[in-house]
This record gives structure tokens, C-alpha cells and sequence, in this order.
């Protein structure tokens, strides 16, 4: 029992939830190019592709699955462990024919299960959120098929924790014009997640999502150290280290520090339940694509280049506004 | 020589300017009501009071010291330290009026030196800003004389270090939702702004001062703690220890802490060329009285309620293209 | 119930204790100059003092009490909070007769509530422990009693958080002839005890239990802050937050910071149970009087200047070696 | 000029030293197996070795300049950069025997430069220390030199910043029975030391000496993390982060946190004239071989198994006093 082991937060709501939680039953699924990290640390995990099946077949499975289950309301999140980046081809990732052709031909080593998964929500008309920094839905060939089929779609990697800080305190900096001479971000966790990003490949990707937006709020880029490791003891708990260095008149050098002591899935959770309820929304007043206003949620949002943390909470505000009364 | 006991900057740099500053003389002011920090800290002190002026007087001779010294370009701003906060008292400080007749009745009880240099400056068109927490041009009296004379003026208390972070993540917890239990401030410092800060009766304006900001951004006011301590070996060095105690999803508690290792004067200087650049640009374009879109800039900014750094700094630079353009 | 509030550990333990836990009985006490931080804070508060007995009758209630309860193998410990520290009167407080002469006098204003329980249980041959800097057995009357009844006790002031850090890491400081300019100790709590120690009065007691230890340690006394604040959301968290400043060679000052975030009561229940098993071994082997020896539980040993933890330790085990093969 | 980017201390102190410092000529040496680090980070390094010497040859030249400096209150100590661990190789360093063979076989493969300077000064009567993580003089071949010449040496490692905090702290949670379940230790350094320890080769050497200390002392190993990252904007300034999360009682979980921020510099060169002293003292009162009472020094002592600061110190000081009144 997982809660056994964090008791985060009252054993007593648990209770309550027993007989809903109970209920819900999870499909077997794909875990394609997930990289060594989901697959040693999640073992025994059985897949599709276990069986034998091709890619088509794996679709097809994954599909009914779901539409067995979606309704009007539903919107699909990919919370699933980091995948490693797999290198863009232009034939297979480029254009909407040029995926379905990889799914005919049964080219696995161009696929990701998290591009799957996009794309079965995206083709059945079911807004979809990629809620970490695997590649997903972020394809020119998925954003394709999301303008074709008229469904919103947005990601990239919640902003959850030490990057919500990063990007609503490096403007500081930048407004004040105290150049940022360095960047120490040190993030340790003892959750599932940790232990796949304690895997190199898989680690990668997160470190690509979390280093940059300091670069792009201060319009330079300062020398950053931005590390990921696993701390078992600290179960569901994360705790991030930043030390920043910046200079100040007459070339000054001054130290600021900060320390994140959260529990990740309760920082992430209600992001989830907020993005499901903007993407359903947008559904409805007919917006398609990427919903890039949603950046507010992401690390690395698509379509913009926006990653300051309080213009997103505008632009957030200002689309929903005009949305709602529209 | 101060620059001894802290070496925080390059000693060629003070060699360079030696000479220019060794041109500035100071004049003999006046340190009215300026409380016991200043006068036990200070001493000896050498005031114009001291003389046996009233306060006629002292308005006389500081005009003519001013007026000898300022040209057209002048900006007049007040660093000095912190005063304690008089009591309001609607008959000398509403109106101009009444504020001139405190002078000239030589109600000493009623005006303190701040106020004094900020009528002095305001009165002969030189633009006044108020670095600090003490109570200055912001009585209506002197409201009402900057719109009169048809001068700029902004205030107060400069947002140097621990309120600019303050004020950069409040927000950052207010767009999330995330609860504020507590915040914790603890700033140490062994400059003479500390010493005069270690005596109760000046504290509590600075306190005051700092205090309101996260209550003001929230919406709501959590618990705060706010001190400051003189901490002598700290010399110009001001240190803030932050801690913040925050609910996120199903009541979970969680923690951030911040450390600001920042030197007082390096991080203020800039601020008050600044702020003298945009009064002398608001002066000559027109503006008169309270600058109010100078709020980056302060703790307890005039005649507005927006904390929010980020917000201050949008409406600091549209304020700024629409002056430039106009 | 207080443990819904903090849920610090498992409610398992809790429920198979419960059989236990409700066999206890407390009985009505004294709090006699308990000072305002207790008599506000814990109201409705009932004490005997209240049922207008004197001191004498108040001494027979907490006697009886006492020995209806107590075997051979009972230690009494004083985990009360914190009274603030009463003047020390030689003519009551320096010997047992003039203690005595006190109570059969009923001089209320000379005794505190920690010193009747401390008199009670050294009369009657248990050891005693004082876990709090209130005064209790560390006044002369008090030790000669001790003394004359040949039983051992044992005080001042449980050594749990801070201050056990402050002592274990000032010696290092020492032994390097790393000079401390000055150490901040800022502590926040928010559990009862919090809430009494913010009554000045209370509190004075507390800092100078913790203040001291440093200059002990250092042989010379260095710029020191110590507060301690109620933080109420924290519950029976306890956060420490130290800053030491130091000088190594050729003059230049550098910074060390802890945090110490920890429960008080989960550090300091494993000390009450050793003391009090420490104590009845060496009553069994006919220790009596001030057992110096367990000064590394405390942080205002009686009787010694030993205040490094480490020294403290060496101490005890010593000890401990030499009366069990005695 | 190194003092121009650090500026951490006075630059009066180093007018007044510019003489005596202009005398000093450094030889060239020897870099021999030293590792990428080194020889990346200092070129252009103009080696002896480059000079296409044997081993014999450099051993010569390294005696003959050594000679023409040395007098008999010389000590050599060894304050090199890091070199990555050689594989012990029992036909070259376990005997006296093997090592001069291994020179006169011309075997650079089997030497490192630590230990040439080592076996050159032990072999003409010089104590020596090695202050850093090489090998050095603690192979066989040259304990069994110095027991021979009957020459004192010591090392290895300077304890200077973080791990010190660690051996000072680590003993309290054992002495008060508070389970370490996981220690994270986290340094950022700009100085060449930090160029040189980016090398993944070199770094090996440094945390496997930082890195077992913790477990030496509880008697346990808990899970810990180790990293040494190089930050130029630093210069000579080394900080150190360390997350200790430790169990108590009932099995909950807390937190320790701690920042040394201090110049590697300035710490260690009084260690260094402290044991110049102390071995100095050793030859002339006869001592021979490893001097393990100077364990206080260093991260990695020879020949003890006492990590403990205090425990440490106390045998330094009772080694002191026997020696003195010897």
C-alpha cells in the first residue's frame, strides 16, 4: 500500500475513497522506447507489445480500451514515467502520413508509447495533456492530427515543483537587472519517478526541460548545474536545493539560496485536474491545436516562448476570460 | 573609512572617484523627531535644532543650503535613517495649510525631519522620492503641495532585498492556490541602518513596512513573523532568512526557505538612480504630484495597492513608453 | 485529540496503546508562579492552589498523590513548560530548613510549582530529573535535601534540538581556532509549548538556558541572538534556523547556516525515558545527590562547565561503565 | 594576479609579503599520471617527464632540487591537485624493494608524481604530509621507507570544509541513537581545484575520501550522495550543501540541513603550517613512520579507524602533551 509508507496526507480521506478507488481498473497498456528506467523499475510490468502485437495491433487494442470507457467529458493526461528523447525523423515524425505509415510498417523504433497514446486520444477527438517531458503530442505530425480532427491539445512537462520557483523568481533578476552569474539546481527524490530518472536516458530529457527556462525568462545564459538524483528515504517527498549567484553594482557578487521541502503527486495533482478542466472547456468553445495559453502548467510549453511564470498567469487569465464569455 | 571594514567592492573603483567625492560637503540639517535610534547611534549629531532654531528657521536655512546646490535637474531623495512614525494628527498634517502653520508656530512635536526636506524640495519644484519608511511626503499636506507646485514625487521605503523576494513568489503561491500558514522573516544586518533599527521605537515603522506586503498580495493574512536584528561582524552585509509554511492539495502541509545574502547599499544604489532618472523624466514631461507607477521601486508604495513585483514592473514600463512617447 | 493535529507517527501505534493510555489518570496539581505564559495559555486550568489550600496542604495532596502511585522503580521527571526564573531569596531558597520554613509559612511568592514537585519526590526517596529551565531542584535547599535523603537527580533542561546541534558543532570551531564572530539562533515552534514561551516573562528563562552554551563552549562570548517564536501551523514541529559567522586566517569572515526541522516531543521522549532509567540505576547503586555525570542530556547541566556534547558523552559512558561493574 | 578575481582578504596584507613571495622559484616537476584533470586544466604544464627523463632521471632531478632548498627544519607536504587511484599492483608497491625497482625499470605506468615527491623526501630524512587524496606516501613501499630512514609522515586528504561539519555532526546522531537514513552532500567549488575534480577521473579519488566518512563513524552505512561540481563564478569561495534526513523515535522522520560557505584557501593553509609544525616537532623527538595521531588533519587517515573530530583531537592533544614532555 503505497499511502502506508508516505501518509502524506489523512489515512481517513483514503477511506472514504476505498470503494470509487476499488472500482477503477487499469488496461494493460504499452510501455514502447520507454527506456531502461521504466523498464527495470517497474518490472514485472507486462505490455502489448509482450504479446506480440504489431504497432497497428497495439493501437487498435489501446483504442478500444478506451473508447470503452471515454465519454463527452473525457480528456486523456500522460502522467507515465519520463521517456528517453527519441532522435526526430523527419519521415515518420514530420507529417501525419508519415506516423500512420510508421504504425503500418510497424516501426517500433520510431514510436514512443506516449506518441501512441496522443495519438489515439487526438484521433477520437479526446483533448490530450502531456504532463511530462517525453516527446508526446509535441510532434509536428501529432499537431497535425489535432488541427485535422478539431481537438486541443497541451504540454509540456508540469511545472510543479523547483521550476515553478526558477520561473517565478529568475524575472526578479532580470527586472532588476542583477545579472545571474550562476545556476546550482539540486533536486532529490525517493518516489517511482525518482528511481526511473536515477537512469541516464531517461534522466536526460527531464534535465533538458528543467535547465533551459532560466536561460529563456533572463535573455542570457548563465552557468547552470541542474541534477536529479534518488534519495529513497524521501518516499513521495521532494526536496530541491538552488543556490543562485548574481552580481549587483560595482560588479558586487551577492548569494541567494532557496529550499523546496513538497510531496510532488500533491503539487501535481490538482495541475492535472486544472488542465482537464481548461482542455475540456476549450473543446467546447471549438478551440483545436495547441492551447498554448495553458504554458502556465508547463516546463517547457508548446508553441511559445513565454516561461516566465506571471505573464503565464496573465495570459492564463486573459483566454479563459474571453473563453467564458465568448 | 567604511569602504575598510567591508572591501565589498573594488578599492581602484574608490581610488577613481576619490577625488569627485572629495568635492561633496555636507550641510548641517536637521534630525527632528528622527527618534532615540538616530540620535544615541549618530552622535554626536550636529543639528540645526541644536542651534536653538524653530522650525521657520530650519525651513530657511535648509532652502537656502538646497537651493544653493540644486539646478534644474535636481532630484531630491531621501536615504536617511528610519524615523519613527508620528502619530496623525488631522490638523497639521491634512493640509498644506495646516502643515504651514505647524511651521509656523513652531510645533516641533508635530513634523518630523523627513517631512521637512520633502517640503522644502516639493515647494521649490525639485522632484522628492522617499527611500525610506518613515512617514515624509506622503501626509496629504505635502500630497497637496506636489500638486499644487506641480512637481513629481514617489515613496516609500525602498524594495531592496528580503520584501523584492517577498513580493516576486507571494503571487507565485496566490496563481497556485497554494495556502500561505506562515511566513517567517528574519533580517540581520551590521550596518548603521541596523543599529538605528536595533531601537524599538524606529523598528516597528520598518516593520510595518515589510510586514503587509504578503497579506496584501494574498488577499488574505497569513501568520507572519517579521524581526530585524543588528548583527555588527555582518558589517554592510544584510542577511534575511526566510521561511514559508504552505497547504496544498488534501491539507498537505509543505515548506520553502529562503536565504538573501545581499549587501544593503549595492542593491539600493541603483534603485535611487533610478527612481531620480524617472522623477526628472516625469518632471519634464509634466507629471505632478504621486508617481504612483513607481511602485516597483517601494515597499509601501503610494496610492496604490498593487505589490505584486511583477504586475509593478509591467506597469512601470507601459508608464514609461507612453511617457517617452508622449 | 492532540495527535489528529500532527499525525507525526503512525496512528497504529496509537490504537494499541490505547488500552494503556486510558488507564492513566492525572491528578489535580500545583502551577504556583507558573507565570502568565501557562496560566493564560492552559486555562481552563483547575489547581490546588485554586481550592485555597496553603503550601503545606498543597505539599500533603501532591505527597499523597505521589506515593499512591509510586513503587520502587518510580523516577519523577519535570516535563511541565517553562516558569519563569523567581528570584533566588537565601533565606528560603538557600537551605533545606529555610525551604521548609517557607512552606510551613505559606511564602507563596518564594516557591514554584517545579520546586514543590522536585521537593515531594527527593523527600520520599525518588530520584528526580527536571527537564525544564525552570528552577525546581537546582536551588542549594533542594540539593542538600537530596543529599541528606541519598537520592540521586538530575537537570537543568532537556538538550533536544538546537541547542544539542549548537553544542556538538561550537567545539569544532574551537579546535580549529576559527574565531565566531557572532551565531544567530532563530526557533520556531508550534505546539504548547511555543504558545507559553511566547510570554516574555517564560521565555527569559529558555534563552538563557540556550545563549549561554556557546561562550561556554568557546571560552570567550561572541555576538549571539537567540529568539524563540510561536508559529502556530507548525504544531509539534520545532525549526531551528542558525547562522555562525567566523573568521579564519588572515581575517577573512565566513558563513555557515543550519535547519534543524524536527518534532520536539518525538527527540525528547527517548531522553526523558534514558534519564529516568539513568537515574534509578544509579539510585539502585547508591548514587545520590546531583548526578553531574548526565549533563549531556541536559542544556544547563548542575554542577559542571562541561558543555561539548562530545565531552559530555565521553562522560557518561565512563560513568555508566564504572557503576555497572561496580 | 589570483588575488585580483577572489579579493578575500585585505590586499595590504599582500603588499606587505610582495618581496618575500617575488624570491620564491618554483622548480619544474613532475605530473606523472596526474590525470586528465590536471593536465588539461594547467597547460601548458612543462613537465620533467616532457622532457623525455626516465623515472631514475626525474627522481634525481627532484632530489637535487629539493637538496639545494632543504635544511633540517624542512617539511614537505603535498598540496597537489588530485590524481586519479592508481590499481595497487603488490610487485611495485607493496615493498620498498618493488618501488625502487619500479624506477629503475623505468615503470611510469606503476608511479605516480605523489608518490615520487613522497619517496624523495622520506628518503633524505624529510617528514612528509599529503594534504590531498593521492596516493602518495601511503603505499607500503613508503611506509616501509620511512620506518627505515626513521623519518615521521601523515595524511590523507585535508579535512577542511564539509567534510569536518560531517565528522563534527555525525557522531551526535549516533551518540543520541537518531537513524541516518540517507546523507546528501553537494559541493560547488570555482578555484583550479574545482577545473581539475570536473574530470570524472580525478573526482573519483576526492569522493570516495568525502564519501565513507559518515559510515566509519555510525558504524552503518547509510544511503549517501556525494557530488563535487565545478562553479566558476565562485573563484576561491567553496560551498557545500548536506541534507541529512534522519529517524527517531516511533520511526519519524526529520530533517537537518546545513551550508558551509567558506574559501578552501583560507581553511586550509593553517592546517597545512599545523602540521608542518607537528611533524617537525615528531622528527625531532624521534618519531618514525605514520604519525596517525595527526588524524585530526585529514579525511582519510592512515593507519586509524577514527574518523570522529572530537575523538581526534583528543588524541592529538594527548600525543601533544606526552611529546612536549618527553
Amino acid at each position: 500500500e503505497h499511502w502506508e509508507l508516505n501518509q502524506h496526507f489523512d489515512y481517513r480521506i483514503l477511506l472514504k475513497l476505498k470503494e470509487d478507488l476499488e472500482k477503477i481498473k487499469a488496461k494493460k497498456g504499452t510501455a514502447l522506447n520507454c527506456g531502461k528506467g521504466v523498464l527495470e523499475e517497474l518490472k514485472p510490468l507486462a505490455t502489448l507489445e509482450d504479446e506480440g502485437l504489431t504497432l497497428k495491433e497495439i493501437v487498435e487494442r489501446v483504442e478500444k480500451d478506451l473508447l470503452e470507457f471515454a465519454d463527452d467529458e473525457t480528456v486523456a493526461i500522460n502522467v507515465a514515467s519520463t521517456e528517453p528523447t527519441p532522435e526526430f525523423d523527419p519521415e515518420y515524425h514530420a507529417t501525419l502520413e508519415g506516423f500512420e505509415r510508421a504504425i503500418e510498417e510497424d516501426r517500433r523504433d520510431k514510436v514512443t508509447a506516449s506518441m501512441l497514446y496522443a495519438y489515439v486520444s487526438l484521433k477520437n477527438g479526446i483533448p490530450f495533456a502531456n504532463f511530462t517531458p517525453s516527446v508526446s503530442s509535441s510532434i509536428p505530425a501529432l499537431k497535425e492530427l489535432a488541427e485535422r480532427v478539431g481537438v486541443p491539445h497541451a504540454g509540456n512537462d508540469g511545472k510543479t515543483g523547483e521550476t515553478l520557483v526558477k520561473t517565478t523568481l529568475a524575472p526578479m533578476f532580470a527586472y532588476r537587472n542583477l545579472k545571474v552569474l550562476g545556476w546550482m539546481g539540486y533536486n532529490i527524490l525517493g518516489d517511482l519517478d525518482g528511481k526511473v530518472l536515477a537512469h541516464e536516458q531517461n534522466k536526460r530529457s527531464k534535465i533538458v526541460s528543467k535547465d533551459k527556462v532560466v536561460g529563456k525568462i533572463l535573455g542570457y545564459y548563465p552557468y547552470t548545474i541542474t541534477e536529479i538524483n534518488y534519495f529513497p528515504s524521501l518516499q513521495d517527498n521532494k526536496t530541491a536545493f538552488d543556490f543562485i549567484h548574481f552580481q549587483g553594482f560595482l560588479g558586487t557578487k551577492m548569494k541567494f539560496y532557496f529550499i523546496w521541502d513538497a510531496i510532488d503527486a500533491i503539487v501535481a495533482a490538482p495541475l492535472v485536474l486544472d488542465i482537464a478542466r481548461f482542455l475540456l472547456l476549450a473543446k467546447k468553445k471549438g478551440q483545436k491545436g495547441v492551447v498554448k495559453e495553458l504554458a502556465f502548467f508547463f516546463k517547457s510549453p508548446m508553441d511559445t516562448d513565454e516561461y516566465n511564470t506571471h505573464r503565464q498567469f496573465e495570459i492564463l487569465k486573459k483566454w479563459f476570460e474571453a473563453l467564458v464569455s465568448s
